[in-house]
């Protein structure tokens, strides 16, 4: 029997790598035995093969979340039976809406053992249920040829369907029964690649020059999956079109096209400003925008604007606003477009580039160099190495970054904004740090304590890591909504202090460890040659949410005069 | 609307509330912001309702597990929508298969924000799919009186649901739509209890008195689900059957008709020891067994035995060596029976107690008072408090359990015997010691590091705890299996040593910390004062083995010999 499994083990494996999957992260249990040694195995005659183990599998997930958002090619995770598998659904969740590919390889009991009491056999089928693209059981231990041909066939076009666009997670469920242990140091069996090909859709029927042609143009960069951030900024610097860009686009780098006070602009401005800077038609790319103000907007806007959307993002817009989906590549897109003579006069561009330097001065004199949570995005922005990667978790990080980070050094940001849990923050940033000297997380303290098993991986791979933690004890965003009225409940329910101590989690995890009190110390402390380190920023709940709110009052009565002497 | 809302929320708490829904673990989230306050505030007027709050979810989930799993009632867990809800899915697993009811309410986005792109919103529907019982949805902003009837009819079916045989999970998925603010201090809706009653299954038709009369019987007790261990020890004495007692069956009370070393005789024993112990009749009570020598032995039994399982456990039986399954309440099975005049002699138990008694002297002997991974059951067995909760993780704690504890001081034993899983132990331990002062939990390395954000339960809420660590860095369990020769592969796929200092953790979560390498300083640490204390016990993962096999051996040898000489 052992033969059969080992032969029709190493065809899947061989499949995989075949279709691209190089990086899988392991969690350690007795199902998968043969699977992962057979893997080890390979590893050691393919260079290219690289194993992360992780005993969490929920940090596990994540981890590999951040290799494939990192590398943009599938990612291989490996378990055992049981709740191993279930420990993997917030980050196959949040794969599935952000498109990020991850092939699932869940081991199993054998069917004769379901349904049945027998320990560690949960129901394993369609596991993720909603929340994949694809599942398939594949039987590696018949001995016979067509079992083998189609493990080799379905295991192939599995990935590929992780591939499809819109990109996400497939899981292969693998029922393995005992004996477990493979036969080592066998003959490989031949595997070759199957080509799935897709139709090349980049020819748009529709005629752009009309509807673009001597019209005030805006293009709105949301997140960024796959790379197209160069081809987007070259497409505004041909036709003079501004670019509002969301903190994940990848676009905001300084250049004059880049507007990067979209968000402050629109949630405070008046009905004035939203006539000033409204534009006749809008190009979108890229996911969900992380500014509601600007989502908001879009349904106002498309009363009486053209919105196009361009990507593969299952024709989704939750604002409802779009009325020309074009499904296909950006990049194509870009390339049909970005040499048509569309007779623009610039100073549609012109009148938003002002604005937004207005409000980027503002907005910089308003702070009135005050140390706040308000003031780290920049300080990080302004002073870490050059093309660092910087992830960020959700919650309060991504919202403080899309307002005051501009891209002074770096155009690598990461986000899980999918399902924006603040789930599998700290694994899913471990994961991106891999393979590069420079990396920060900036996290508040509810995301660090959630996964702090994430910090594992940085001890056992020696990831560069600066880790930045906002720590205000406690959830800081639930002071902005309404329910911070509810004061009889608030602090019990939603501010849930957890009163832990930053240093003790460096001291667990080998980071060194830094408390800034002000600015010149978190400069200091990022410039720290240290390799792991977390720099801890006390702040207060109650007091961030005023200088939150004093900013955006001020922020907001400045702008609108600027649009109102202007409009003059 | 707000008004519609808070009325249906309202029926919808007080539903489950009348159904008997009085604990509830609660995540902080946006989206489940009105159903926590209304919450909070029925909690102010029903002083039965224990509010617990968790920030990770997982964790949260696990801790509901415990609370359900000690106290025999439905507990409710609620989250925000997104990964939040995913978070949930190895607590629901794992409560599927162990019959625990949970009520699982997941805050969701509203319908038509379903699968366009809208921030935090994934597919929560069936999100648990073929791991719970039950999935609804509920409807608690429409402004029509069948809805308020029918959110009230389905809220107390679907916590009936939980409680029907075999208990379990189910789903309550309620999309919220904003504003999310609730009107506090409102008038409460009449809600009316619905009483769901079972028909009375309670008369066995079989008759049992011609099976049982004049036989050996052996009753084999597995982990125990509800609570009849009592009747099963009344049983035992009245008719003069031994109990071959599972560590779980809460049966190991030092009666002499309990037969605590059934696992190691069978697993050391030869042909000779399995005809010396073989009974004519089986009766099985409770879930899967913690030995897995005892189920195999089962297999063999069946050829020449009649196998009764008495319980509702799914008529499930992975050994499919049961010929008559009894559905229907253990206690009402032993009333049944228990005065039946079945003419037995007590022979057979009595030469079941002579063999045990010898391997309980041999055991002891063999061990030589050694200190090591064995002996720390007997150590904890012999030096707690009495009446103790014992928490026990799975992987080798239970199996050392298993082999090793005769219930001296203590019969409230638990453990997550249903996936199995090494995730989710702290959380749910920590919740078996609410209420309790005495709380003693076994766990080794790996799963304290996999769920130690549990430990912030412990911290916040002041449980009384007494951690003890078997810590011999790394997986111990995979040096029993095959995959331990491949030596090239093992230590990095299997041993995972973690490298974190226990100590360090006890400083991150205020637990005194005890580090103890001998016996004596175990039975000091275990009589200390600290409240929260974990006491780490460091071993060897190849010296342990080394000390398991060796004892099986020596034993097996001895109780052979034993056998023959009585069969003389």
């Amino acid at each position: 029997m052992n033969d059969v499994m080992t032969t029709n083990i190493k065809i899947f494996l061989l499949s995989l790598f075949e279709q691209g999957v190089k990086n899988f992260v392991v969690s350690p249990g007795s199902r998968s035995t043969p699977v992962v040694l057979l893997l080890a195995e390979l590893a050691t005659q393919r260079s290219e093969i690289n194993i992360y183990i992780d005993v969490d599998e929920r940090s596990a997930s994540f981890f590999g979340l951040g290799l494939a958002k990192k590398n943009k090619i599938p990612v291989g995770l490996i378990c055992t039976s049981g709740t191993a598998a279930t420990e993997y659904a917030s980050a196959v969740a949040e794969a599935k809406l952000s498109h990020i590919p991850l092939v699932v390889i869940t081991s199993d009991r054998p069917a004769e053992l379901s349904n049945i009491g027998a320990p560690q056999a949960i129901n394993q089928n369609d596991l993720y249920h909603g929340n994949t693209k694809y599942f398939v059981n594949l039987n590696l231990q018949d001995d016979s040829e067509q079992t083998s041909k189609y493990d080799e066939f379905e295991s192939q076009r599995t990935v590929a369907r992780s591939l499809d666009y819109p990109r996400g997670p497939v899981q292969i469920n693998l029922p393995l029964r005992k004996p477990l242990m493979p036969i080592l140091d066998s003959e490989d069996p031949l595997v070759s690649k199957i080509n799935f090909n897709s139709a090349n859709y980049s020819s748009v029927v529709t005629d752009y020059k009309q509807i673009l042609a001597d019209k005030k143009v805006l293009i709105i960069a949301g997140p960024e999956e796959l790379d197209y951030h160069s081809d987007l900024l070259a497409l505004a610097e041909s036709q003079n079109w501004p670019i509002m860009a969301d903190v994940l686009s990848n676009t905001r780098n300084g250049s004059k096209y880049v507007i990067n006070n979209g968000d402050l602009i629109i949630k405070t401005g008046t009905k004035e400003i939203l006539d000033y800077v409204k534009p006749d038609v809008i190009l979108r790319f890229g996911g969900t925008l992380v500014s509601a103000s600007i989502s908001n907007w879009l349904k106002e806007v498309s009363s009486s604007a053209e919105i196009i959307y361009v990507g593969d993002h299952e024709s989704n817009d939750y604002t409802l606003s779009t009325n020309n989906f074009v499904a296909g590549s950006e990049k194509s897109f870009i390339k049909n477009i970005i040499n048509l003579n569309l007779n623009n006069s610039p100073a549609y561009l012109e009148k938003l580039i002002e604005l937004n330097n207005f409000a980027e001065r503002k907005k910089n004199e308003l702070q009135n160099d005050e140390f706040s949570e308000l003031s780290i995005p920049k300080i990080i922005d302004d002073n870490i190495a050059k093309s660092s990667n910087i992830f960020l978790s959700n919650s309060m990080p991504i919202r403080d970054f899309e307002n005051y980070y501009l891209g002074t050094k770096t155009r690598s940001i990461f986000c899980n904004r999918g399902a924006n849990g603040i789930d599998g923050v700290v694994s899913t940033a471990m994961a991106t740090g891999i393979g590069s000297e420079d990396n920060v997380l900036f996290i508040g303290d509810l995301a660090l304590f959630h996964d702090m098993n994430g910090l594992m991986m940085a001890k056992r791979y020696q990831i560069p890591m600066t880790i930045v933690v906002s720590n205000n004890n406690g959830g800081g965003i639930f002071s902005f909504l309404p329910q911070s009225k509810a004061t009889d409940y608030f602090e019990t329910l939603f501010g849930t202090p957890q009163d832990l101590k930053i240093a003790d989690i460096a001291t667990l995890y080998g980071f060194d460890y830094f408390q800034v009190p002000d600015k010149q110390q978190v400069i200091n402390a990022l410039d720290n040659d240290a390799k792991q380190k977390i720099i801890e920023i006390q702040s207060d709940r109650s007091i961030n949410v005023k200088q939150h709110r004093m900013l955006e009052t001020k922020f907001g009565s400045e702008i609108n005069q600027f649009v109102i002497d202007k409009s003059k």
